[in-house]
């Protein structure tokens, strides 16, 4: 495929990269935060169905609903994003694709999603949310990446409060997080009537501690987790496992 | 070893089993809740050190305070139990193996623990408590076995509450529980100030789905979960794996 069509659609410190599922490409800054497995996985891992209403909170280039919309049939799929630079490469990625009628991005805050959508009615919400707590690590400079990686404009438990505004009774909530931010995680859920109802533990190799968590809520269920077993990111020979594979050839984590 | 010998500590519905830890013994009912693999776990994950002053909640035949004595040189070891026929044969077992001066058996209910112990001293407090939620499951009657295994008499709650009194500042707190409980177990920790600060989740065989989840808190600890590689207990064949070989030989799971 030339390059050279993309150029219409991007900046020049932007790149057109290819999301490996369906043709699907997608535009990132090429110095910027750069999506990873955590939103391949979590794309897989949300289960979305067709006549889902999605929500994907702090959306950023947009990749999850691009996923989402490569691996599903879903056509209702909304995604939301506080910093505008970021957003709009995320509403030119849609266009691009072709996807404008399946998918929304919308410039905001999800702290204030009171005044932008409405609430109760979205059967799916995901989040790959910022994972480290403001305070650590080197976040003192404001910027686009920061923003995405540090809990600066957007907390877990904005995340848990919008999320459980924006579902149905019923509804389902899909986050990917760090395992050392479990239990505030957990903890969040439950302090915003979303149920922890299914966790799966990431490993990049089966004797490694783990880099990241899957978690599954269900708005207002009663108590129970079910934990699945461990997903492994690479074989001993340094490889993708099967599973990471199927995964990145679309195949969708085990159902809800 | 001459089964005779043991005949004069136990009453004609009881048994005396092999602990396999330095030749250790202990009465159990024939018919009741008798110790399992948990118990064991437990007792390596807790890594109690010579020194420490250490509390063992629900308490039962006294399991893991003689685990821990044999494995270990604390000399400071309380068991409490709420079911005077338990803590019976908790006290029988501590006197038959000789550990009168380790290990002290105490019979009173967790949730009166200001009246029976001075709070705020203890290094380690552990717990292996009844797992099945109040109203879940067979537990219409109140008899010794559903007594162990429901949350009859003990809830999670209870015991983190209890265990939050009697640790001092950065004391240890080590638990085994369900999976499925999981959230409702980080949520109490939380509630009462110990906070999750490792977790290994223990799977039958590693495809198969976890059937206990071991935890360490530290009271007033900062917030910050180190999730281990999971524990998994029977390899391919069904026969032990080298893990649960040495946990049973006396090692240590890794320290705090």
């Amino acid at each position: 495929m030339n390059p050279e069509i993309w150029t219409k659609w991007v900046e020049q410190d932007e790149s057109v990269d290819d999301l490996q599922c369906n043709g699907l490409m997608i535009i990132q800054k090429k110095a910027a935060f750069r999506f990873g497995i955590d939103a391949v996985l979590l794309s897989s891992y949300a289960s979305a169905r067709k006549k889902d209403k999605i929500l994907d909170l702090g959306t950023g280039t947009g990749i999850i609903p691009l996923l989402i919309a490569g691996k599903t049939e879903a056509y209702d799929i909304t995604g939301i994003e506080i910093q505008y630079e970021i957003a709009d490469m995320a509403m030119r990625s849609v266009k691009m694709n072709g996807l404008s009628d399946r998918v929304k991005i919308i410039c905001g805050d999800i702290k204030e999603i009171d005044k932008i959508l409405i609430g109760d009615i979205y059967d799916l919400v995901v989040s790959n949310p910022p994972y480290i707590k403001e305070g650590h690590g080197l976040s003192s400079i404001y910027e686009t990446k920061a923003i995405a990686r540090h809990e600066i404009l957007c907390k877990i438990d904005d995340v848990l409060s919008t999320a459980s505004k924006m579902l149905k009774t019923g509804g389902r909530f899909a986050i990917i997080h760090r395992p050392e931010r479990l239990s505030d995680l957990f903890c969040a859920m439950r302090n915003h009537g979303i149920e922890p109802k299914e966790m799966r533990i990431v490993h990049p190799k089966l004797s490694a501690p783990p880099v990241l968590v899957l978690v599954r809520g269900i708005k207002q269920a009663k108590s129970g987790l079910k934990v699945a077993p461990p997903l492994v990111i690479y074989t001993d020979d340094g490889a993708y496992t099967r599973e990471i594979h199927e995964i990145y050839a679309g195949g969708s984590l085990d159902d809800w």
